[in-house]
């Protein structure tokens, strides 16, 4: 089959790779109808080093069940199904507590002879646990939406979440890429009172005031902080969502969160150490979020994406074919697209 | 009157100064009954540049009103009364919240005008938000654990709470100084399961046992971590409380917390940056904690010290008046003594 290989930074390129198989009985086989390229996948295309034989990239899909091992019970040959960006048991201690990116027995795709998601087909570990069904047909207008649910929706809501969003709560998202986007729609699901979209890509920052943005600002570091502060009375907000995973962004959630707030951090970071000393210690600010469980949100979300209530979708402004794939990842490291979605 | 002045590392004096008066018709005047020396006045005690004159150190005290402003309900002279070591009005939005050490009309003792703690007399700002009416005599037989609740017990307290101790909870608490043993003892108070008390001082470690504290860790670093891992299957505990203050013991205390775990740190930072990459990020580390708003939890605790259920001022190991309190210092410097109690 086709699949997507990373040979190094700015080298993607499709390949023709084993087809799938059963190996474990708790696998499934999984025809791709939908995937997409991550923010994160553009870590790598910026600094990979080369490889020889590429390594599998991609880990957010939806497909049909084609085969089943023998111990993968709840689901049929022929479901719409969505995997979430991690794969997982779905029975260990860590998965009960909804955890599941850290389950004992779970992984990553791409890795470890796991297929990546941006390929014709994938075996999922771990079927019973790791995939949920999808009630529509795959041909339905809520593909691009479902989709989010594997993971950039699901990182949005879970950095709102662990930020402590609801309503009467004031929020600044910082970065406007799908992250940030979802970050937004997931605030405002939530009930945020006033929520500061910190981007300065114009095109984006409309969508997310579409997603519920109230404020928008275009400044970057000190300045962005000054516009934020000025904003709210000189207080900062109660809770920060970084959606970028660069230091100043962290920085700069520092610099505007309210006294008592939490800023909750879902950019994979790009930094080993981040500037928490005593001004944010007397302040009382926590530092949370981390890796989406996706899991563990994507029935609490599904309704509303089935119903109509959020499009998170929205955040897919191209569409390509698999041998485009390429093409995808120049577009968005370009910044010439925002999100890609793929129809192998 | 007498109070304690610094004027730089090592150099501690009781010396003259001027006997407080009310200033503002907020104020209250409050002759003190018992003070302490708290491991934050060790910071400056190792390494305060020099002065001439001198500075007003400690922020810990309980004694008698004897004189109030006329803006200042709910006190009459005679009463016994504590005082947190921060000073606030109670009523601005941060007092409301709970986040008195945020008070937008507070601040510090010893500061701007504003007495110290450890001398015979203290001018208190902002009186009817700041103090809190002690219902014993000053003859009391509880006044040393009655005054941790203007710091050392509400320190540890506000760490196991940030960290979301609670039953069934397992905890890790790092330093056997006064706040870690507070931290065992509110850990335990809040039902936590396991406490595991890494320190390295038998006669602290001890006191911790009896406060609640499970099982002691003595060594440290690398090793330390090692055993609390062998101690919880290899996966750490679900929250540490950082007790300590410097950078090897936040090291250590993302080294011992289970995945989807918190952090909560009360020891002052002597350190700007943490180390808080993408391992943590991965595993959905919470950072949390800061300093403690002790006037948010004394009416919650006070029924529990005065009813003998806890006995927080066991951590006082020592006695000395207010002209021996440079010889306090050098104890606590030396670790001879674990917490100073002063009685001018």
């Amino acid at each position: 089959m086709k699949a997507t290989l990373i040979y190094g930074a700015g080298d993607v390129r499709v390949g023709e790779v084993p087809d799938p198989v059963l190996k474990q009985p708790t696998d499934a086989l999984v025809r791709v109808v939908r995937a997409c390229i991550c923010g994160s996948d553009l870590w790598p295309y910026g600094s990979k080093a080369a490889t020889a034989t590429g390594d599998r990239i991609g880990h957010e899909f939806l497909g049909v069940v084609e085969d089943l091992g023998s111990e993968v019970s709840g689901f049929s040959r022929g479901d719409l199904v969505l995997a979430p960006f991690v794969w997982s048991d779905g029975t260990c201690d860590f998965c009960r507590e909804g955890l599941q990116t850290s389950c004992r027995h779970g992984g990553l795709w791409g890795r470890d002879g796991v297929d990546g998601g941006q390929g014709e087909a994938v075996r999922v570990p771990q079927a019973a646990g790791t995939l949920v069904k999808l009630p529509v047909g795959e041909d339905s207008a809520l593909l691009p939406s479902l989709l989010t649910l594997s993971d950039v929706f699901c990182t949005g809501h879970h950095c709102a979440v662990t930020a402590g969003v609801g309503p009467r709560t004031t929020v600044t998202v910082i970065g406007d890429g799908a992250v940030g986007l979802s970050a937004v729609l997931a605030a405002r699901r939530l009930g945020a009172e006033r929520i500061i979209l910190m981007g300065r890509h114009k095109e984006r920052t409309d969508l997310g005031v579409e997603f519920g943005a109230t404020d928008v600002v275009a400044e970057r570091g000190d300045e962005g902080v000054e516009k934020v502060r000025e904003l709210t009375g000189g207080d900062g907000t109660h809770t920060v969502l970084e959606c970028v995973g660069l230091e100043q962004a962290v920085d700069t959630a520092f610099g505007v969160v309210r006294a008592g707030g939490t800023v909750s951090r879902v950019g994979a970071p790009q930094y080993d150490k981040v500037s928490f000393g005593f001004s944010d210690f007397f302040r009382n600010i926590t530092l949370t979020g981390g890796v989406a469980p996706a899991r563990a949100y994507i029935e609490e979300l599904l309704p509303d994406v089935l119903e109509g209530r959020i499009e998170p979708g929205r955040v897919f402004d191209r569409t390509v074919g698999l041998d485009e794939v390429p093409d995808g990842y120049r577009a968005m490291a370009d910044r010439t697209a925002l999100k890609v979605l793929i129809k192998p």
